[in-house]
């Protein structure tokens, strides 16, 4: 939408905040004003910030978490991306039709972040913000449908290169648990020994003494990735599986 | 840069354009007119066009080809992504100074040729476009040298996911071709036993019956994409290697 305020036109920034709870992965939304429409996070770039920062942003006010794992994963650059006039008529209430650009390109981010330390803010011009079942949730304003389908895409290729079980799961955890955050995002089920022989060949995981009480089962232990071998594997490329 | 025509404002596209030639990765630069500054291809969004399309029309316009293989691998969106005052200054005899935005965010792109395809051509502002070999080429305007780094990056991971060399590899190739378009981009060796099996088991190449003849050692055989395969493993993310 245009603003009088400086902005870049035609510009934004949409949000897919992904958490991951109860071996489920879950997606923040907002709920419009007196509305039962919902969408992403997200608004516009202003000229005193990058768009990165503007990402951040959005994610600081609607989760209240400051360090936050984001990437930016596609535009959104179609000449049309949804019909503006249904935009127009279901938000009515809250903005004056004629703020809206006719064309807006949208940079999307997806997040990840942990689910037990978010506390969902909605904002001025929404009543309700919070987490859904990303099997299992309404339709969207705008593309924001396509976005969320694009996001978990994206995700599940940088999967495949980059561990990403640091940022959506507390620590500690026991390898089943990373696997089920894994078959969660790729959709299909993994051999527990490939699986396990294959995140500890990346020497990236620390395993600590204690065990993981309390299952049916025997108790599986615990583990932590170590930062620094984290880091130092994804500046030399040595995550990729290949 | 501001022009008075229908542009998207403050928004551009930037292409890396790679080929693969002699066993090495190849840029494509443009050289400004009566200058010795090079840079990548680039330019505005039209209103009338969408991102990718502005992409697209632009690779068309200097390397004569029509189907390529583009990819969205970044937005440089930074407040300040270059110095301003040294681009007017270089490009004075050919931009007035008062036609630069002060703040452009850019959408990069990288586009994967068949080098043996392409006829580089430079357009209305510059005087020479060739082929840079990615070892060595020389400093760009803009945060251009940034955007190759890059480019490169992002085809490294994806390379790990997904086969390229349909689009880098003339066809037929043979198996050790293959892999020094692979070692090239990665930027390291690997055990040719290991990659003919994994590159074998994704079931998406076709041996033909012929060799290839005229080496000094055997003759290894030819092989091509079989491109329904390979768009049906790309669906199902059965390309990935974990």
């Amino acid at each position: 939408m245009k603003e009088a305020t400086a902005l870049i036109p035609q510009l934004t920034v949409d949000c897919i905040i992904l958490g991951f709870h109860d071996n489920q992965l879950r997606v923040l939304l907002l709920r419009w004003k007196d509305t039962s429409f919902w969408s992403l996070p997200g608004g516009p770039v202003r000229q005193t910030e990058s768009v990165d920062a503007a990402a951040t942003r959005i994610l600081r006010e609607r989760t209240g978490l400051g360090a936050i794992y984001l990437q930016q994963f596609r535009v959104f650059g179609d000449e049309v991306r949804y019909s503006l006039e249904e935009v127009q008529e279901k938000l009515k209430h809250i903005f004056d039709p004629a703020i809206w650009y006719k064309r807006a390109i949208s940079i999307g981010y997806y997040a990840l972040v942990d689910y037990s330390k978010v506390t969902p803010l909605p904002d001025a011009y929404t009543d309700e913000c919070r987490w859904w079942d990303i099997r299992d949730f309404p339709t969207l304003l705008f593309d924001h449908n396509h976005m969320v389908k694009l996001a978990l895409e994206a995700l599940r290729q940088q999967l495949s290169w980059q561990p990403v079980g640091n940022n959506l799961l507390p620590e500690p955890f026991t390898l089943p648990e990373l696997q089920r955050l894994y078959e969660t995002i790729l959709g299909r089920s993994m051999d527990p020994r490939n699986f396990q022989r294959k995140m500890l060949s990346l020497g990236i995981l620390e395993r600590l003494e204690t065990k993981r009480r309390g299952g049916a089962f025997r108790s599986p232990y615990l583990y932590r990735f170590i930062p620094e071998k984290y880091e130092a594997a994804l500046k030399e490329g040595n995550l990729m599986i290949l």
